[in-house]
């Protein structure tokens, strides 16, 4: 299996996808196309999230802002299952979710036939031949070649005060709940918290509140998150990703 | 065959993905990952349209504004075909258009990892076990019992008069066209309706009559729409789902 | 192998999937559903582009503004490849990229379930016929008949001046990338362009230039493209699908 995640939208996945089915007869999978547009840092978070779900295979990532440039390709080793792409650090936080020892190897590419479109002409056709020589066996790739050398996303750590905590949105999803990076375990015990000076209840669900109204609760990801039953969190706390969260204990 | 319909947008269908390929070889089909969001009648709408045309195959469906609370988790059998979801009623209208008898199952759902992501933690697997045991042996799975209490989506009849039919926007698709409830046999023989005073054409489909031209037809769900051709229709006619419609003969 | 192409949106799509699924075993693969809306000559280019990249294949386009008027159903063998899909010349621009020879069948259609959705009613099963009989006996199909009357979609030549190039916006892509019917070697060897009076760098990707700033460069389907690096072309520089254009050497 190989899973596809980009930020192209339509239709440059397809390409992709051909030059795989030309090289094996591998199931695809799209994670998404619609990955926040070079925003290297909310995919990686996205992608730690979703990769561990999957049964050992091949994750061709390509959230890519310096295309053409003389940025490294990457296959990172992650247990059974291996993550291609771009130098950039968006592989690294899902690979070391899927396995405690990672290996990272550097792609030695040759010209590719364009500069903008390395989707297609790099990080597609590697994936397909990792697929096929198997996750076990990259040493038999000789494009491959082990290194200690690459890029990573870091995500950044909540500041835990006496009064609360001090933390950052990471994203913010298609529903407009917004992510931060505060664990959830912050809130147990707790029926409500402050933001910006306004009380807000913390539920386990969004149909625990009224409907359109706003609520503090754990996400399916582990993170407090921000929400509206019905409704979009992002508007109703004001919140995009980057955004300074100051949770305060009522 | 496992297909897919939920109102998640991005990545959140690609956890679930991942779930049932942990559990299946099943293939997965996507039917759609933007239903109307929370919008439990126009969903089974589309389902009663779509579903019918695949061959016997598991259901996922998670349109699902009360995750989190103690609404029950469901499978319909229907024929050859089983529907998984939240009883909140989307699954009854596909279930009975596919099949005169069905048997309803509630599942005993153990505490889920998540308060807020039932696609990942309940449907997607309950969906792949549906699957395996076989839509013929659900008997065999300890974890549904046969219930007659459940919940279901009415469509709202349309009243036939004298002067015209008085109907009910059901949906407006992506392209602005503008379902009814009105079934498409009142249009038989008529060259024109009017609709809020103003006539229209009958026509049997968009391009009889000039580009950005509203036109009354028979869509392939075989209810009246509303259309423009080339434009949208949703927005000539002013309107909305869930809009009441007055057709009136000349 | 079929592919999909429509300009659908969802879910419209899915019940083709079913109708295939219903009839052949063969995996489906979705090249786009969000084509530009009813615009033939831009589909035609993004096919043209893409299908090359797949191993033969049976690909069915639905971009179909004459639905339902007497336009004819067509099926064009390129090599291994078979292309489905309505006579408005969408099918024509790719055919010719696949194969030097191609050969154009008229489907002979049976009264159709519908008039608005031969995505389903026609093109979904005639693909699925193809495939099963398979693109090298196309003859053993009785519905079909070999034809030379066929529409086509024509590319505008661009004009070739001593003060530079006029051509044609042919298509904008979801990044704002705003591609024309410019050859790219017309930019070999050089370092700036004017477009409109203001002079931009050629570069050969889009990192080369500073975050927001405007570039022209060379696109992964060979031809000239405008674009702002992490930015909008179109917006930049004012571009919309079927406009002019006039490169000047500076």
């Amino acid at each position: 299996m190989i899973t596809l995640s980009t930020d192209f939208g339509d239709p440059y996945p397809a390409a992709m996808k051909g030059v795989i089915a030309r090289r094996t007869d591998a199931d695809t999978v799209d994670v998404s196309h619609s990955f926040p547009r070079q925003d290297v840092r909310a995919t990686a978070f996205w992608l730690r999230f979703v990769l561990p779900e999957f049964p050992p295979a091949v994750h061709c990532v390509v959230v890519d802002p310096g295309v053409g440039t003389d940025r490294k390709a990457l296959v990172v080793r992650a247990d059974e299952h291996a993550l291609v792409g771009p130098d950039n650090g968006v592989l690294l936080p899902p690979a070391r979710e899927l396995a405690d020892d990672i290996e990272v190897f550097e792609v030695s590419v040759k010209e590719p036939a364009s500069h903008t479109f390395h989707g297609r002409d790099v990080f597609a056709p590697v994936s397909a031949d990792v697929h096929e020589v198997g996750v076990d066996q990259l040493d038999r790739l000789p494009a491959l070649s082990r290194t200690d050398e690459y890029e990573t996303v870091a995500f950044p750590d909540p500041v835990v005060r006496e009064a609360g905590v001090d933390g950052e949105v990471l994203v913010v999803d298609e529903f407009g709940n917004t992510v931060s990076n505060v664990p959830g375990d912050v809130l147990d015990d707790r029926e409500a918290v402050v933001v910006d000076g306004k009380r807000y209840p913390v539920v386990p669900s969004y149909a625990h509140v009224a409907v359109g109204d706003p609520l503090v609760t754990v996400g399916s990801h582990g993170n407090v998150e921000f929400a509206v039953n019905r409704g979009r969190g992002d508007e109703a706390f004001g919140f995009s990703s980057g955004d300074a969260v100051e949770l305060r204990w009522p």
